[in-house]
């Protein structure tokens, strides 16, 4: 079996995900395993590979390697990683006001700029915390982060308004409460409970439940992000079945909308961080 | 030691509240339990009153007994409780449009409607639903949820902005968090990232953090229920702490609050019900 040149790994709030690279950048075998913080990194990737040799370098992003550059600036290259044993950890970026941090999405950023080299314009990473990212000339202008994810996930897992985490996107009640959140913001706990009394009361079905949850929370987020989306086309930087929401909700804005495949995204990044050619 | 006339029950989201109450309705003892549904209910009384006698009527309210009479209507007497065992089960109420219930509740609110005979306005019932309630003419005419406290809750248990549920209500950055929500209401997913990240990136401390989101939260409240407030007084019927935020945040918009007990208020409507007072 051909040994790998080095190791990308992103260390994301729901799992850590690890690649064996090729001298090529090829990927030769990957793994996703449960998030761990950087002290758990090295037993992490022995757990997944216990034969990697010693001196393999690994590449991390997400980690929480301090100090985090401030915006506007590039994204962070392997030079400004902190060696921990054969660990290079690429720190996130820090925002002074608003106070906010990226973190393994800086270099799912890095990655998008990499293959996108004169990208001007705004890129959306739907996620636990989902992130609007400014950038001009090569540059990290400024960013914002929303609770979305988390948020549509806690109201999952406490059962709050009926549906559980693997119900699947239902487009039109979940474009419908996008609407509605956008035009009335602040009915947001009171749409909530109106979603858990329908579950109750004429038996709502998990799918559109948990679609107008989140489609309540997408509308907040566009309603409160506008000034990054309106007038201009968004990339959206999204894992798979992430997209599709952002993706219906902007377009029935008018926004265009270009989807780059996240997971693709943070690999690229690290390898343009690794090869010296971050932005 | 004086027997119990009967017994008064209150079935709460968070808990199971018993009263021995005397022939004067003076209260002789009380309990709180876990909470429990219907079929627990029997149970739960034995293991706080192991030596009540069989006969001791217990007259409970929120443990959803169907059917829910529709609003407008007056507060459920005793005559529309369901009997189960040695239990009279008052019923909730239902509203068609939005759909809705009220639960434990619309006992409370027959408690206050008991003592304040005369009462024409709103009544707020926070909690982890919170309850906007118009009566007038002695009926419940409608009412809207909000799922407030239970977000409140939910925010705190996930450790999602760095705060755990027992943070006391900080006034100053709670009262500054509802003005900011009621301004710009669709930045509630973005002002909660905000605060993690003040929490993370500036030690900001548990009590102001928790402070913060309530305020957001009860901000979104009254800006959606202000068709309920707006040139009104306002009767807050709310558990001890759970009255002060609200209050500050109402008189902050300039509303006149009266503050009435809610532990009381669902005695006194269960007082009423089984007296045949009610309404």
């Amino acid at each position: 079996m051909t040994q790998p040149d080095w190791i990308a790994a992103e260390c994301g709030p729901t799992q850590l995900r690890l690649w064996q690279m090729a001298a090529d950048d090829g990927v030769l075998d990957q793994a996703s395993l449960p998030p761990v913080d950087a002290a758990g990194l090295a037993q992490a990737v022995a757990s997944a590979w216990p034969d990697l040799p010693d001196a393999t370098p690994v590449v991390v992003s997400g980690a929480g390697a301090l100090p985090y550059p401030a915006v506007p600036c590039k994204p962070a290259g392997i030079a400004q990683a902190t060696e921990q044993g054969r660990m290079r950890l690429l720190p996130g970026l820090a925002q002074e006001k608003p106070a906010d941090t990226l973190e393994h999405e800086a270099t799912r950023v890095a990655g998008f700029l990499a293959i996108n080299p004169g990208f001007d314009g705004v890129i959306c990473l739907p996620g636990a915390q989902s992130r609007w990212v400014h950038v001009s000339a090569g540059e990290i202008v400024s960013f914002r982060s929303f609770l979305t994810g988390r948020l549509h996930a806690l109201l999952a897992d406490a059962s709050l308004v009926g549906f559980d985490s693997n119900a699947p996107w239902d487009e039109a009640p979940g474009l419908e409460a996008v609407d509605q959140a956008m035009g009335r913001p602040a009915n947001f706990a009171g749409d909530l409970a109106a979603i858990a009394a329908e579950v109750r009361l004429r038996g709502l079905a998990a799918g559109p439940a948990s679609a107008r949850a989140l489609g309540l929370l997408i509308g907040l987020e566009l309603a409160a992000a506008k000034p990054y989306w309106l007038g201009q086309s968004v990339a959206l930087v999204a894992d798979g079945a992430e997209a599709q929401p952002y993706r219906a909700a902007l377009e029935a804005q008018a926004v265009p909308v270009v989807v780059a495949d996240g997971i693709r995204m943070a690999r690229e990044g690290l390898r343009a961080a690794y090869r010296g050619g971050a932005a």
